[in-house]
Formats: structure tokens, C-alpha cells, sequence
């Protein structure tokens, strides 16, 4: 860092470009970088220590709600895409497809597929596993007693996208599907729901994102399924982004894969299905949601770490025993439980300059800085800078009186981004009930700034796809949810002027 | 299950047929089967709990010892693979090549891979990351103070296996990858020689296996290392089992994919690098190392659950009162702390035999069972079997005396483990001074039973590549390692009569 410090540490700010911010944060942070390999993106440890608290999380929660983690292959044979009809329409176009088990020495020296190795079959990467997994539960599947089934997979899946965003859309990704078979369509609905639940309550206690939750329509409906929930958040360049779905797949996969049982009167049926995931793209949310021009702000509970300390020692007499006041002021933080973990602490003691360093952790995000010099130890303080206040916002602690209430700072800090969050949401949504004013909300004022613009319209529609798509040509904006627990009253479509059950949610999206 | 109960609940026995006895113990135990995915399995939850116990232990040791983890592309260019020659020839003959990455629909309506979306590079599915990483080092790397880098990966990888057997040796497995970068040759050999007893001292600690730590001799080096460390386990059919390995590969890889820095005095050196895995091969060598003719063993310390309560109510006046007095003892154990988690019960209220549930869970290998019916409850007492005694040996006990002593009952199983199976490789291991004794000792003497014969044999050997080739050739017998902390003083080979610097171990192996 030059020692002219710009005015912002990133640069250029969201108002300025936000797409470029994007990439910009997620350089600072040290999180993610593009990868040799078309599309694909390597996870760098202090984003891939945030994904694996994701994890976790989730993985509780999906735990706590009866399913079970297990492991299917990462290739899918062609005729298993082949066997559902609307599943192979959106799946089986852009995958990566293996044709050869073998590579031997070219003409030129190089390596090149060996062609007595070529595959009977070709396989694909798997892009999702609804169709191996299904095979699998057919097997599994027999009786009333063996059902529900409630499986989870942690897993990579590729999808070959041809314009690639880190996080948010990458050839390859880190997701978890969640796969369940039910014996009635009732319970396979209160599935998809809860399922559909558990992500919005994640999103909203764990990242501070809060989520509108609805059914998409047939448009934006997972091909193969009979319904399809989302979770919607809002970036903070007013786009929607899709943060988590939940389908009901109706018997539609187990009819096609045979996943059937004898129910108790001795009659066989056809099982009835759910999958739901989220992926490495809640990573992308949760940047967009709370970073801002100085660079990523990460929520308490997510965090990879919580504290850094900066021991300040070079003007210390003795800089060891700052050293260890440093130490001892760690490990009295690390005791401290917070939210099924322990608050986690960084001490840098790098050899280099202090102001970098405290510009390298704000980059970061991370939730809590202290710079702690003789002049603190003399006092038994701590000098502290939080992430959600200005840079320059510093203040000095007693020592105890910070330890015992570091996890109180740290939820108020929690607490702080989500409402931050949801006043963006609240002032960024707009009940329009005319086209006129739809088209208006929907089109830059700005053309020096045409990234940041719009929001979330609450608007009456009467569901014909021709009308979506036509809107989605001119504006670029889709129905991203039929909201659910509306309280809304049916009106009139503002593009046909036919009736409307509710107002559904337009935006435009990621 | 039938009534007329087998003597045994695995069939064929160990002494019957070894290979087929270890599938029938995983299937018996579902922790794996066999998918339509040529030479890939599916990890069932049983078998994935368990997997992922072992790697929420192995992931704190790594941790521990200062390394990160982040997450790194599926695919490898071909261009990657081809920089360092050994590497090549080690690995880039049997590999999932991906040529395409679009389907479209064929002539007689079924998919096939685009003419039109041919890769112009193709990508090999990794079967190891080392050329990958090596390019994102090779950026990370600038100054001294880089270094060390120490990164860890948990991973799918794929080789094109033509004999598979599950968990041992399929087409695609899950590991994780250990990838560090150092400044100096000492300190790269020193942290390939740390990860090599951080893999000794999990095995033993938690998968009560005791394990040979060694080099490897040339023949059974990694393609592209200097030094090759593993971990060799015995089997209870002695084979051994290749458990861990851990590679100073010097600076083979950092000059392929140039990782150079600026040293303290301005000049550029190369870094020196090292590589390390386990895989989900491990559940395969914990199933050999402790499982019996009733099926699987779990070692308390991987368990996914340790104790199994069984409600016996179909006498029961009361059942409901039976199933509370099950449930209250289930939040007496679950609290006790065991090895940085807690106790784990599960309750198995299903409405099937209790024989039958019984047996299933003795194949499961669950350490504890309990049986509680109205006399139990009526005494305040439970009816106990552990796994790791006959399955006719139970007792009563007090209630409370056994929930305050469950968790020294299930280190004393531990214990009991690892005492068996050291014994089992004392019993199996003979030092041999000539040439006679070796062929005779790997000979099977009963052709009825040729898969359990030998054992670990200590002999002295001059180094030979030649020597080893051949008696791998007439006997299937490697060197598994060159022993570490051997007391072992200089010799005769037994093979060439040339002067051995030590003994050297010998096995079949899987």
C-alpha cells in the first residue's frame, strides 16, 4: 500500500463500478482467484474457512432435521440424463463430458486421449445428482418402512458456464443437494418446505441476509420438478440474487428411476421426491450484501476469525512482554463461547508495517481489530476498531471489561449488518400498481451509472410466460418469487389486465 | 434374518474366503455398495459418518500444526500434466479425460457429446493436484516471506482403476491432499517427516492400528518424489495395507511450475515442496484391522454412534414408560464428553424383531448395545453387550454405574483394540536371515485357504531395483518400507549376499 492512502481501499467503489468492486473485494480479502482452468476458481483459505463454516452450520441444521450425509459418484452414465425428459432439456446441454480412461504419448510428444481407451458410454460431470442418486434409492427403497429417506450430499458439481462470476457462477462449484423420498406427496411437500425454511432462517440468523421466500414460476421452475421455492436476497446493487431452492419433484424422478414401495395395504407406488442445495454462491451473497468501499465485512458468526490483535512493538522497550500481554489477552478471548464455537483470534505479528496490516485485516473483514502497544498495556487496555464503523472510529477499553463483553460486541455487530440489510431491502422495494411506472423503476436514470438502480417490485401479474419472457427481453427483469405467507388481496395484472391471485416479486438478477 | 441362525452372521469367514468376507462385512454393515457407475461407489450414511469422523479428527491435527485448507480445480489441463516427466508417466495414463462440454441430441435420439463443443485442450479429472496447485503457488510465491505456505485439500480424485474394490482401490475416492512450499531443503524434509507421524499417530490413537512407519524403496515411490514416507498396516489376512504416505518431492515441482522466491539477500531460489494424503482407504484398513466373523468393529473413537439402546416393550405393560426410561438414559449419555465430542446414542424404536435388530447392529459394529425392557426399568438397571466380546456375553448392570462408566468402557474397548491388533502384528512378523526361510514363510502351505499366509518380514537387502522386481514377480512380496527408528544394525542382503544397511520390511499388499 503507497503511502498516499486513497480515500477508499478499494477501488473503484460500488457507486463507481460495481461489478468491478465485486471482483475487487473478493481480490483484497484474499478470499478466491481465477483459476488456469477455464471457468473454475481456486478457493484461498480465508474463503474457503468461511465456506467451511457455512458448512457446518447448515450441516447441523440438516442434521437436527433427521437427514444424513452420504457420497454418490461424480459421474452420471449419458443414459441416466436421458431418462427424465425435462431434466435432460436443462441439464444435459453445457456439462463437461468424459470420453476417454486413458491419455498416451501424440505424434508431437505430448499427451493426447488414447483412442483404444475410448468410453462405450460417455460420462458427464455430474451437474446435479437427481438422476444417479434416484437410481441408487431405487435399490434402497422397498417398503413403507424405508421410507421417508432423508440423504444429503457435500459435494462439487460442474456446470460449463460460459460467462463465469467468482462465486456467484463458476464452471465447477461446492454445493450440498439434499435428496428425500417420501411415501406421500403431503409429506413430500412439508419437505420441500421445511427444507425451503431452514435456508431462509440460515440466511437471515447466520449471514444476516434477509431472504424473500416464494415459489418461482414455470420459467425459473429446476427442469423436472412440479415446484420449485427460492430464497431471494437483495445485493446491494439492488439485483436479486437466487440464494437457495427446494423442489418438489413430484413423482416425476422416481418414475422415472422406478423408485417404488409396497405401502402397508400391499399395493406398490411410486415414491414421491424432493432436492434441495445451496452453494459456494451464498459466498457471492453474503460480499454483496454488507461489504463496502473499504472492502468486505464479514458477519460475526460466520467469520473465519473474530479478533485480530496487532501488537504495535516498535517502540516498546520490551517488546516481548507486549508480546505476551498480547498472548494472554488471546487466550482469554478464545474461552469465550460463541454460537456453538469459541471466539476465534488472530494475533499478527508479521514483519511488516502496522498500517498495512490493519489495512489488510479491514480488507478482510474481519469483525473486531486491536492495536495493542506498551502504552495499552500500561493502561491494561486494548485499542479497538470496529468493522461496522468508520476506519478512523477507534476507542480504548479496559482489558476485562472488553473480554466480557466481546460477545455482546460481536452480536450487536450481527444484528447491526442484518438491519443494515433490511432497511436496503425495505427502501429498495416498491408496491407499483401501473406499467408505466414498472417500466420507469426498471430503467437507469443514471446511464454514467447504470449498474445500481431498480429494486424489488411488488406487482400484480396473471402468470402468462409469454408476458415474463417479454418483460425479461426489454428490461431484463423476471418474477423471482410468488411470495409466500402474502397477505396480499388479488387485483389485476398490470400488463394484461386480467385478474391476479397476489402480487408477486420482479427484479432484475444474478 | 431366518430362524435357524447362522454360527456366524458373516458368510464365507474370514478363514473361508478372506476377500469375500470383507464385502460381505461392508454390505452387512451398509456402509458402502457397489454403484452403476463402472468402478465408483456410493458411501452410504453409515460408512460416510464414519469417514467423517476420521476427517474431523485428521482436519483439527492438520490445524494444529499450522496448515489452512482451500479448495482447488477439478480439472487439470493436459499442458499441466506434461511438465514434470515422472509425474506423467506415474499418473497420466489411467485418468478420466473430459473432451467435450456439451451434449446434443443424437441421430437415433439419444445424447451424445457436440461435434461442434470439443475442448481444444482437453482436461484430465485430477488424480492428484500436485500440477495444479504448483501453478497457483508458483503465483503465490514471491518473497521469503511466503513461506512456508501449508495447505491442505479434501477432495474427489480419479484414477481409472481396472480392478476395484470398494473403499481399497476405486475409481474415484475421496482423500485430502496436504501441499506445502518451503524455503529450505531441511525444513521441507522436516515438515514431510512431521505429516508422515501426524498420520502414524492417528492411526494408532484413533483407528487402533498400530502402523510401520518407513520409506519407500524406489519401485514404490510417489512418480516425481525424492522421498516417499507411508504408513503400512497389517491386515488379519497379513497383507499389509499402504495406509498414509507423505512425499519430499525437493524441487522437482516448484521448478516445473517455477515457485521461486527472493531470498533475504536479493537472490531467486526455488522452493522446496511436499505432498501428503490419506484416503477414504482408510475405512477399508479399519474394517481389516478389527472386524470379525460378525461383521464389523468400530473403534469407539470413529464411531458415528457408540451406544444403542434397544426398547424391548412388546411385554411391557406400559410401553410408553419403557420408552421414556430409554429416552431419559439417552440425555444421561449423550452428555458425557468423549474425545472432543460426546457420547453417541441411538435409540432403534423401529416396529421390526428385536433379534433382528440386535444382529444388525452387531454387523453395524456399534461398541455398546442395550437391551431395556420392564424388568430392566423395574431394577433401574440395562442389559449390556459389547461389541467387542462374544455376542453371548452380556450382563446387567446398574443403571447409573454404567452411565457414569461409559466412557472409561469405551476407552477400555479402544484399548482393547489396538492391544489385538498389535498382537495380531507381533504374532505375524518374523526376522529372517536367509533366502530358504522367505520363499517357504510366502508360500501358502494350505491351498484350500491360499489368501491368509505370511506376514511382515524383516530381511536384509541390498537395493536392487532388479532384486525386488523379481520377487515381487515369483512371490507378489514388495519391500513395504525401509523402517524409520530402526535399531537394525548393518547385514547381508539374504537375496544378493551384498552388504544392507538395515533390514527392510517385506509383505504382500493390497
Amino acid at each position: 500500500m503507497s503511502n498516499t492512502k486513497p480515500k477508499t481501499a478499494i477501488t473503484p467503489t460500488r457507486d463507481e463500478n460495481y461489478p468491478e468492486w465485486y471482483q475487487q473485494v473478493i481480490r483484497a480479502a484474499d478470499l478466491a482467484e481465477p483459476s488456469p482452468v477455464r471457468g473454475c476458481m481456486v478457493i484461498k483459505p480465508w474463503g474457503y474457512a468461511l465456506w467451511e463454516n457455512i458448512q457446518r452450520n447448515l450441516d447441523e441444521r440438516f442434521k437436527a432435521t433427521g437427514h444424513k450425509n452420504a457420497y454418490f459418484p461424480l459421474f452420471i452414465p449419458l443414459s441416466f440424463l436421458e431418462k427424465e425428459a425435462e431434466h435432460v432439456e436443462g441439464f444435459a446441454k453445457e456439462c463437461a463430458v468424459v470420453t476417454h480412461h486413458r491419455l498416451i504419448e501424440g505424434p508431437d510428444g505430448g499427451l493426447i486421449p488414447d483412442p483404444d481407451a475410448k468410453l462405450e458410454e460417455p460420462l458427464v460431470v455430474r451437474p446435479t445428482s437427481e438422476t444417479i442418486i434416484g437410481a441408487m434409492f431405487a435399490k434402497w427403497v422397498q417398503s413403507h418402512r424405508d421410507l421417508p429417506l432423508l440423504i444429503n450430499q457435500w459435494a462439487n458439481v460442474v456446470r460449463w458456464e460460459m460467462r463465469t462470476r467468482m462465486f456467484l457462477r463458476t464452471a465447477e462449484f461446492l454445493w450440498q443437494e439434499g435428496h428425500t423420498a417420501h411415501a406421500t406427496r403431503e409429506e413430500a411437500v412439508a419437505e420441500t418446505l421445511l427444507m425451503h425454511d431452514v435456508y431462509a432462517q440460515f440466511a437471515r440468523e447466520e449471514m444476516a441476509m434477509p431472504v424473500i421466500k416464494g415459489e418461482k414460476t414455470e420459467a425459473e421452475r429446476f427442469p423436472g420438478a412440479v415446484n420449485t421455492y427460492s430464497i431471494e436476497a437483495m445485493m446491494q446493487d439492488r439485483k436479486a440474487l437466487q440464494a437457495g431452492t427446494s423442489h418438489f419433484l413430484g413423482q416425476n424422478f422416481s418414475k422415472a428411476a422406478d423408485i417404488s414401495f409396497s405401502d402397508e395395504d400391499g399395493g406398490v407406488q411410486h415414491a414421491w421426491t424432493t432436492s434441495w442445495g445451496v452453494s459456494t454462491r451464498l459466498v457471492g451473497g453474503l460480499i454483496m450484501t454488507h461489504s463496502d468501499d473499504d472492502g468486505l465485512i464479514l458477519p460475526p458468526r460466520l467469520a473465519p476469525a473474530h479478533v485480530v490483535i496487532i501488537p504495535v512493538t516498535h517502540k516498546a522497550e520490551n517488546p516481548e512482554s507486549v508480546m505476551n500481554y498480547c498472548r494472554k489477552l488471546a487466550d482469554d478471548l478464545c474461552v469465550r463461547p460463541f454460537h456453538g464455537r469459541s471466539v476465534e483470534v488472530e494475533i499478527d505479528d508479521r514483519d511488516i508495517r502496522g498500517g498495512d496490516k490493519i489495512w489488510q485485516w479491514i480488507k478482510r473483514g474481519i469483525p473486531i481489530r486491536l492495536e495493542i502497544g506498551p502504552r495499552d498495556m500500561a493502561e491494561d487496555s486494548v485499542f479497538l476498531g470496529r468493522r461496522d464503523k468508520g476506519h478512523k472510529e477507534k476507542q480504548s477499553m479496559k482489558r476485562q471489561a472488553f473480554v466480557d463483553g466481546v460477545v455482546d460486541m460481536l452480536d450487536e455487530m450481527q444484528q447491526t449488518l442484518l438491519d443494515r440489510a433490511e432497511n436496503m431491502l425495505k427502501a429498495n422495494t416498491r408496491v407499483i400498481d401501473n406499467k408505466e411506472d414498472f417500466y420507469t423503476y426498471f430503467t437507469p436514470e443514471n446511464k454514467q451509472q447504470p449498474e445500481i438502480h431498480g429494486g424489488f417490485v411488488w406487482a400484480h401479474y396473471s402468470g402468462e410466460r409469454e408476458v415474463e419472457e417479454q418483460i425479461k427481453k426489454e428490461l431484463g427483469v423476471t418474477v423471482r418469487v410468488i411470495p409466500l405467507d402474502s397477505e396480499d388481496k388479488p387485483g389485476t395484472c398490470i400488463f394484461t389486465g386480467k385478474p391476479s391471485k397476489q402480487r408477486v416479486v420482479w427484479a432484475k438478477a444474478y
